[in-house]
């Protein structure tokens, strides 16, 4: 391999900072970026959460206003984003101390040239002191990433092909028998190709479980995420740590109940940090 | 007691239904309501927070436009609002065809006559239909609320004075020395005095728990919610039917970390039925 084609490999950009890639609009709108969906996390009718909520936090990262790192994050999906360009508007509306308070929407044309909501979100980011700590949910003991077999690529939606997923227990259903008795699921899981750990990934890490119905039911019924929250327990050095590693995700549904359910979600790194906690609110059809 | 006494009694408005009451601004900005903060729900420097989720709730709910019961609130907690008079501005900025997607705030004037943002929200209200459903958390098999002495009145802060709470594990430490070992608390509660549950008081009753770090310390370092996410499950007719009884409420911390944890919340009424699941993000100093 010749320097130059080395030197272009390594610099070439990972596909989750592509696609969370805004630019400040040239407008004087402050906190007002430029976006584009990226066809590599493209979900069924729009792009995977995980990469809208990651692509929110990246405005409030790239901010100058900004004070302290992410600690709680709040989406919720109003609408599918068509393919192409979008507009994130990120307003710290209230700094104080030591926390800072957001709030956030993405925007695009509608089918009359008219600005749609497609997402709106909330945020708080902290400066964080070090205090007493403590974990109260260990990490549960399961075999390591090496030993579990990763799901093939091409499961019918690309986003998929941007993770690596090793399924501990939980994994989704093959026959679609109505047979379901549970709704936990473990699995490793990092990005594909491997990419360091930071808040953006995180982010959309905590959202990468497919829809608790169908393996409570083991019945491939409609769903989608209607709002998500994650809570950032870890630092900028911890989330640096644990680098490429893989995280242990765990999710579980709590009710399910006339189209909606609940899902609960905790994030470990291999050497069982909890980085992060989050749920969220699902729609289902049937 | 005469008929005009009783007829007297029995319209006096509950402390609750004080608190939360708006009346929709004289100004032509929709949506736009003026509330008062209630002394019967002061905490330590501001109102309690479940308060200020419920007036939230409750804007939204007397918004001519609304579509559909909660499905979900996110309350973040920007500043403590000071007592008096505040503004909500409540605003649906997307409407679909089942789901309704709020924005909320709080504003009250600052020391120098400018609005100041207390708090900010997020909301989804949505037409439930009726699914397949089913509970995977079933409540806890504890001993019937008759069982269990209530916390008596006068714990220092006015608003636990509006709530009876009768502890079944995980009651606030007695002595403060140091011997705390775990974060769970399971209690029976209702408005004090009683009142027949709606949305807006389930909202609050999501954020009755005491700070999850005293129970693991059994230390009492200064705490606060930064914010909360409520999902409620039930329809407004299940909450009809709990009507005055109590709800079971279960609170967790997960993880305690540099100056913040997080606490997961499950509430059950008597029969069993899962009426809402909540999580926050809690401050903490030392």
């Amino acid at each position: 391999m010749t320097s130059s084609s080395h030197s272009s490999t390594a610099s070439a950009a990972h596909p989750l900072d592509e696609a969370v890639q805004l630019t400040a609009s040239s407008s004087s709108a402050p906190g007002q970026y430029e976006g584009q969906t990226h066809p590599g996390y493209w979900n069924m009718v729009g792009p995977f959460g995980g990469i809208t909520a990651a692509t929110l936090l990246q405005a409030i990262l790239q901010h100058p206003d900004r004070l302290g790192d992410p600690l709680s994050l709040t989406v919720n999906y109003a609408g599918a984003l068509t393919a192409g360009a979008f507009t994130v508007q990120a307003t710290p509306v209230r700094t104080n101390r030591s926390t800072q308070h957001w709030t956030l929407s993405i925007l695009q044309a509608g089918d009359d040239g008219a600005q749609v909501v497609t997402t709106t979100a909330t945020a708080v980011t902290a400066v964080r002191r070090e205090t007493w700590s403590v974990g109260d949910v260990p990490m549960p003991e399961v075999p390591a990433p090496s030993a579990q077999p990763a799901i093939p690529p091409g499961f019918g939606v690309e986003w998929l092909n941007r993770y690596e997923m090793r399924p501990v227990t939980g994994a989704i259903p093959r026959e679609w028998d109505g047979s379901g008795d549970h709704s936990l699921t473990q699995l490793w899981m990092r990005d594909a190709p491997p990419r360091p750990l930071d808040f953006v990934a995180l982010a959309a890490l905590a959202d990468v479980f497919f829809p608790r119905v169908w393996l409570r039911r083991a019945r491939h019924v409609p769903a989608g995420t209607v709002s998500i929250t994650v809570y950032f327990h870890a630092s900028a050095a911890q989330l640096q740590a644990t680098g490429t590693g893989y995280l242990l995700g765990q999710a579980r549904g709590q009710e399910f109940r006339n189209g909606f359910f609940d899902q609960t979600v905790q994030l470990w790194n291999e050497a069982g940090t909890m980085l992060a906690t989050s749920h969220q609110i699902v729609y289902y059809k049937e």
